[in-house]
């Protein structure tokens, strides 16, 4: 099995991407982690270490995928 | 059945989102097209209409869903 994290805010442009696209993942072969950085905060270091810069996105196998744009990282922090 | 059409241009972004997320869709619910805009410039009109604005995109019932950014459609058609 292989990870599939989809790291969203929350925003409207985030939850169409996790309700189309993140739940659309095979579950026989990924294990979707669904991680909203307004319940998680201590997740968005680990996000940004992975080459995560807006959200939506999936990092899959360490690979990022950028869905769309809702926010960046400087917006999810409140910078 | 749901149709995931995954319309791309060859670059190495969007093979990269091919690899891992267009195949990565649930076989059982999702039936996915890959168009190659190389391949088939005659589908670059119906891409647009559904509102693809770069590539690599998937168009999922109806919804964009634009993944990391190979290439504008303005330079997929040379313009």
């Amino acid at each position: 099995m292989s990870v599939a994290t989809f790291y969203h805010a929350g925003c409207s442009v985030c939850v169409d991407a996790e309700q189309n696209l993140a739940y659309a993942l095979d579950p026989a072969r990924y294990t979707v982690e669904i991680v909203n950085f307004a319940d998680s905060p201590e997740r968005i270091a680990e996000a940004e270490t992975a080459g995560v810069q807006s959200v939506p996105a999936f990092v899959i196998d360490g690979s990022v995928f950028h869905v769309n744009h809702g926010a960046t990282m400087a917006q999810v922090k409140g910078e």
